[in-house]
């Protein structure tokens, strides 16, 4: 689409601005005119259709199977679960009528009052209730067991504030659903989809992650536990990368789910929920990108490689040639490439539209350097240029790819590192919170001193982290005895 | 999940009673307790994925790409084009509010009034006004175009009497929207993706379709002409299985997307729009299936091949060894196969269920017939039974899936052939409408012979068909003169 490229506002400038100006110049997402709901555009979703086919093949992989469940639920079945209603009934789309009717005027279209809904919808938050109260007519025996299901939908939560992909009104993910026969296996369960989503987060995206468990105030609305995975931005703040909910029984006995066990007695399913969304894009971008623009991983990237030629008019014919060679053998090494030899856009414009886009590895195949056997390769992540011998750089840039992927994963991972703080005083932490990173302290377990944390810092409790050495100290607020240590940090 | 096998009504009792039980009975979908909508069960979905994936890389192969767009859309944007609204804004869902509240008596949530929408919000039936909307903002100079979008989703009509696939409230599909300088390419792009879906439905789902021009009467709301494929199901009704619409530039003026063309004048854009849905599955399951269950076409069976053992206990190790050797050799040649020795069902059990989820070749390995060095092999079509040499099995039954493909291609194509008629006698019509069929008959053109067909005879004109000889002729009806001969038939 023809436009001007206009430069990015800088993350040291404003991180926050940069990140909305890149969502939008990078062709990911924009806002539609619909409040707080967003269009992913071709690029981006083409993005998130590269998570969603490895995510679903890992989900596949532990035996979990796809279903579709209704779009909207009936009004009463989010209040069987106590907890649930109050988590999820409050900011909703509530559908009350189901017809329209040509208004007086004739110029438009009213509701038909005629056409009110004896019980009002809801457009699901998040599907427990409308799947639980279809686990009832399939679950009935422990042999029905382990029962492990994951749609992928749409969903719907009124905010107030929203963001392109961190968080809007309407957002794609994949909510998984499974019912246990035992307590110890559902929670099992959890934990596992919790490391898959750590594998993918680390893997393809990329994005180094912290594994932990949430505290009782932060857990899902009707969990027992809340596994979650926590990754670090470039401004030090905490994203909330994907959750893992151990539901215990609550689901099972609010809609009624028994099964007869091996005794033939009959027990409440248990449950588990977990999901990821669209956020990921957020975290995706906020942890790679820089001032030019995008920084995707090889692994998500749409196109992993763009061939660019510098010629005059009569020397594009064996451009071209040697070009479409080398896409020919690229592709056969399963890399994606394009080759962009339009004229109607300078080379320079094209450099800077793929650096927006991200684009991993970037070729400029210039005559002179044709005829040398050179071509020039640049890597996206470090921006850094080289001339290379054109004979075998198929095999070349399949390496790149691969070290350009290990390497943004331990970019990330070392700045993250480098700003995960020991701080047990109190003092301190308010000091240093405001410039970000993830804080390591002692904390009582109770909620008083998590909200007055919260309260006094704007900084929650992430998780407790799983992996590090535990052990008995002082809470830095409350001065009371605490037994682990806990991640805080202001979040996304 | 343990259950007993039932049979199922047959077609020639009650056909639709029978199609009603097979979409249950065989796990495919089944009503939910959201009136209208309906959960698609993991066998109903695998197959929907495996269709979805077909279509996807089929319409990536032209050039459109992917994206997403809000499930909402502002009741006055339904108004803009004066057909669409007439079409789509009367049976809606309506979004009124945005959040619940705690009830008086504590015990539930209500509506609360406070949080009433400025505008009401409608849950897309279609896509076009919110993406045209959109498009006002990507399309600027002819550079732009084709603008070749798709996307898939959820989508909600409040029907009132629904059935599972055919005619559902919310039900998923794609929506195809592509944006064009000029009416021949637009004209153009509609006709080749309804080429798109005749391909896939008769060389994935083995479905013969016959591909024609709706009438005025029948055209998409909003559209200059609505394209196509109409299947004829075993009781002789016709099932609109996919339409492509030739939009004009009734959406680029209503939502005012203009762009500059190679001398530099505004013009509107041309548009088309295209959309299969989760209705195929209606016609995949009716087209094939018989009195014993579904019958799936291999390159849509998500299981294509099931082995059973049969044997005493102490004959399972070689049966499961020489079996697992089979899968291994069958998934090398990416044939879906499952081994299934459950030793908690009888053999007649599984042949049953196997038969009823219509796995298109059972194997079974029986330990006398493995000493002989022999297998029998059923194929799901013909239900014939034959006794195979153990060795090459697996090249065995990769030819007979693709012969199972090509049979009931052919079987299907030869009922629909046998059972489309010549007609020019309305009275004769109308006594042969009765027993299903298609009907080739001359047509004065009038929506009021139109009108008076279907008031008759419940039988509508389902396309102008291409591709058969076109000649002046006598309108059955009216007597008046006939330009050309249309299909007509009773349809779901």
């Amino acid at each position: 689409m023809a436009k001007e490229l206009e430069f990015l506002t800088k993350r040291s400038e404003d991180y926050s601005k940069w990140y909305n100006e890149l969502v939008v110049k990078a062709d990911l997402a924009e806002q539609s005119d619909v409040r707080g709901c967003m269009v992913i555009k071709p690029y981006g979703y083409a993005i998130w259709e590269k998570m969603q086919r490895i995510l679903d093949d890992m989900f596949k992989e532990t035996g979990v199977q796809n279903a579709y469940f209704p779009l909207l639920i009936p009004k009463n079945f989010l209040s069987r679960e106590a907890e649930h209603v109050e988590g999820f009934a409050k900011e909703c789309a509530v559908v009350t009528h189901y017809r329209l009717k040509t208004n007086e005027t004739h110029d438009g279209v009213v509701v038909d009052p005629a056409a009110k809904l004896e019980e009002e919808l809801i457009i699901r938050p998040t599907s427990e209730t409308i799947i639980w109260n279809t686990f009832k007519n399939w679950i009935h025996s422990y042999r029905d067991l382990p029962l492990l299901i994951n749609q992928w939908c749409n969903v719907m939560r009124w905010e107030m504030r929203t963001r392109l992909f961190l968080r809007t009104s309407e957002f794609l993910w994949q909510e998984g659903h499974t019912a246990h026969a035992t307590r110890e296996e559902a929670e099992t369960r959890a934990q596992q989809m919790l490391k898959v989503y750590a594998d993918f987060a680390e893997n393809y995206m990329a994005v180094p992650v912290v594994q932990g468990v949430k505290s009782e105030t932060e857990r899902f609305a009707g969990a027992l536990d809340t596994y979650t995975i926590e990754a670090m931005m470039q401004d030090g703040k905490a994203l909330q990368s994907g959750t893992s909910h151990f539901l215990g029984q609550n689901f099972g006995k609010a809609f009624d789910v028994q099964f007869l066990n091996k005794e033939n007695k009959p027990e409440f399913a248990w449950a588990t929920s977990w999901g990821v969304s669209t956020r990921l894009m957020g975290a995706l971008i906020m942890t790679h990108s820089d001032d030019n623009g995008l920084v995707l991983p090889p692994a998500l990237a749409p196109t992993q490689v763009v061939i660019i030629p510098i010629g005059k008019p009569n020397q594009m014919p064996e451009l071209d040639q040697k070009a479409n060679e080398i896409v020919k053998n690229l592709k056969a090494l399963s890399v994606s490439v394009k080759y962009d030899n339009s004229d109607n856009k300078r080379p320079g414009f094209k450099f800077a539209d793929y650096e927006l886009k991200g684009v991993p590895v970037r070729l400029v195949l210039g005559a002179r350097d044709l005829e040398q056997g050179i071509i020039e390769v640049m890597r996206r992540d470090t921006l850094e240029k080289e001339n290379v011998n054109i004979e075998g750089i198929e095999q070349y840039v399949h390496n790149l790819l691969d070290d350009i992927q290990k390497n943004i994963f331990k970019k990330a991972k070392d700045y993250r590192d480098a700003h995960i703080y020991e701080c047990e005083n109190y003092e301190e932490f308010k000091e240093r919170i405001k410039d970000g990173g993830f804080f390591l302290c002692p904390w009582d377990g109770t909620s008083e001193t998590e909200a007055q944390i919260k309260e006094e810092t704007q900084a929650t409790i992430r998780c407790v982290p799983f992996g590090i050495e535990q052990k008995p100290g002082i809470d830095m607020v409350s001065g009371k005895p605490s037994k682990a240590r806990v991640l805080i940090a202001r979040a996304y």
